[in-house]
């Protein structure tokens, strides 16, 4: 940038660097997105459509931001782990969110048309974004499994709701009363005696979330003696499995490992 | 958000709120965007479909945050300003910074195919974004000043580069060499003398940038009993014009005005 | 500070400077004062030994501290106004805050046996203390206003339930509930009809609490050739006068006048 | 504090609450005390006087504020660990800092003449402050570390010093002159042979600083019927021990126990 007289400006520029040795966590939202999915006829109580360009979109964030090493999303949100060790950017906080938030949203807009053929975009999509720094394993851990625990208890309600209102032919203040205090059994017995539903088999994308890891997969190729070979490479894989327990962290030591002190 | 026995991983999470009665200005830039530009083969200096596409995409942004005042925009970085008096999300840093820096990459890449009609988007832009406080109308208006004058000196100096580079057949290291030391009047002098260029007639988008207002414009309209009437309706404008000298504030008092404590 | 390889862990400190060209008030407040006051006898509602030495602590810290401009004080608080311009510290806000803090502290204890002669120190006082920053002469002012107007306010209430307990015979709960809703006027009336107390010929400083300001006074001194001259010194002046109105204001032009910009 | 149409410039303030589960260490330094020891005649280059008021003023510190685990001074400087745990005054950061500041200040200067019973204080001591978060106890204790080994580099560099100076009869210019670039072992060389001084005997206060810990100690107490019993106290100990060997964290395991996560 030029130098002039005004460049004293910049001393109103304070530093947000994050504290070393924690792992930054990013959480987008979608903003206004009953609006949004009203306006865009999203299926209730799951788009899959939607869920698979949330998908596609933070796949993208995740290769191009090499230092986070999970994200998981659910609904309109997602969470993206940075290494306790990440020096993007000097761990500036705006310039972390801003970006992620940005490369999120291009390809949310981009990737739309191969999602949503049928159903031009009416409103642009938005998403606001967030840094927090969690201290030790366990707690990153812990936030995880709070928004995997979240999917779950939304997930249930929504499909009770949905079936209530589509297929009970409520009206969606009765499905609101009717759900009213119930618990995950209760649920669970709505849907099976009154739906034939077993909350049980329904899709993993549902009930999981999603979860993008990086993993070695073999690739073949041909050396340059033009014979067939297998190599590895590292790729970000989508699964929707549960990371709340203790297995999940132990099949993939490299998330926490490469980075305990 | 359900609750669960990991909510208290929300504590984590800190206030960012920002200081009340001070200007806002959110400065966005292109990420990496010379290698962006070279993918796209932008024109140089200065593309006009690409400055057109910044201010389509700004003038969005400034429709949906009816809090900013004024924005400026130059090359691939643009400046909101919001009032004094903004209270949009608790003036929190982190939410107004990814929320405007979204809707900006959501424009850009939905209104990229009506600017760049010939050129599929080989690669998604992105743009970071910072918040910073100025305490006192003075020293806002020197922050525009600041961006304005570098807008002036950068393209000064590259219309000159590349005048050198695409019609002087020079290589870039020797244009670059060739301007080194160079001040205003020796680069008038060369654009004229060598190319027969008076700096003074490019176009006004190139030399000053580009500000987006807010005005009051008389729109036609029918009253319920037929008859036609003129209304007025606040819409955001696009000028090119000096916004250095007093006489840019005295005419349009409304943007100091209406904030001013 | 020696290196080694331990010196890493200062990258966990974290900067915190103050915006420039805002005011910045560094407010002081005892801790734990209810029990100090009881356990050192203070004379209530007021204890005017203990406004002496707050007033001669906040001087000391005033003299040493340059770029206070103005400082005022009631019951166990005091609020220090650093100029605009202030660089000390680069402005960092744990540095002013400490020092200021422990400046005034060391001069409490050390000055309390010259305002407390036969009241030996039981206990050690303590005081927390914060910097704001306020971008404005006029929210300053109002903060100072906000101060000025609690000290009123306070003590009108306290000369009344002290007088209702101390004179009256009532006990603290009763003359609590005997106060409950009223307003300054019959506050008024019940001093002067059941005390035959004058409010208004209450001490200032118990009214109005106390101003430290900067001023010019004429010293007298001997030049090199033994003849008597008068020359001005900057000296720091006690006062307890309104800070509300303007007069204050235009009487004291330095005070905003040296750092408006 | 009463309310009034100025209570608005309360929503300046802002929130400094600190990252919950990291270890909070606040640091103090006396601020210019190369003039404060000179205008006190400290003995250079321990003034072992000055040590133990400092170690006084800390005890004082750390009985009244609990959930420091451990202090550790050295020279004018003084740092304290908080539990991970603590939530002393919601971890706002200003309030921590400024209040173990003035309780360190307040005490230094009331325990001072029971130090120096001949020196008066002529100037008023001041000392500064600031909270450091640290998210691991490894990184705590390489904090401690790198305190603990300053301290050691700097009181080796001055016993050569002082010893050059006061009985070598050397200026300090040529005393420094004559350390520059010397390693350790140079300066046992030089103490040993010079001056016949082994440095391994010197006082463990001025080669290791000051170490203060919550220990059980027994107590000597009757009870109801007259029999004289022994119960356990917590009290402050002051040790002047390793550090920074594994040694004395297994020896004190719950310092780092009872805030294990």
């Amino acid at each position: 940038m030029a130098k002039s007289e005004y460049t004293y400006v910049r001393d109103f520029e304070r530093p947000d660097n994050l504290l070393p040795s924690t792992w930054l966590v990013v959480r987008i939202d979608g903003q206004g997105f009953s609006n949004f999915t009203k306006n865009h006829q999203f299926t209730k109580p799951n788009d899959i459509r939607a869920l698979h360009l949330m998908n596609r979109a933070a796949k993208m964030v995740m290769e191009s931001m090499v230092e986070i090493v999970l994200a998981y999303g659910e609904s309109d949100e997602y969470s993206f782990v940075f290494s306790k060790k990440a020096k993007a950017y000097d761990r500036r906080a705006s310039k972390i969110a801003t970006l992620l938030v940005s490369k999120f949203t291009a390809a949310y807009v981009f990737y739309w048309s191969e999602f949503f053929a049928d159903t031009p975009l009416k409103e642009l999509p938005a998403f606001d974004g967030r840094v927090v720094e969690y201290p030790s394993d366990r707690i990153m851990r812990d936030y995880l499994c709070w928004r995997q625990v979240d999917c779950h208890i939304n997930n249930m309600y929504n499909t009770c709701f949905w079936l209530l209102v589509n297929q009970g032919g409520m009206s969606q203040q009765d499905a609101e009363k009717r759900l009213k205090g119930t618990f995950a059994k209760d649920k669970h017995e709505l849907l099976f005696s009154e739906f034939g539903v077993n909350y049980n088999n329904e899709p993993e994308i549902f009930k999981k979330g999603s979860v993008l890891l990086r993993s070695l997969v073999p690739i073949d190729m041909t050396d340059k003696d033009g014979n067939s070979i297998v190599r590895e490479k590292k790729v970000v894989q989508i699964e929707h499995c549960d990371i709340i327990r203790d297995r999940f962290w132990r099949e993939h030591p490299g998330i926490l490992g490469e980075t305990s002190q």
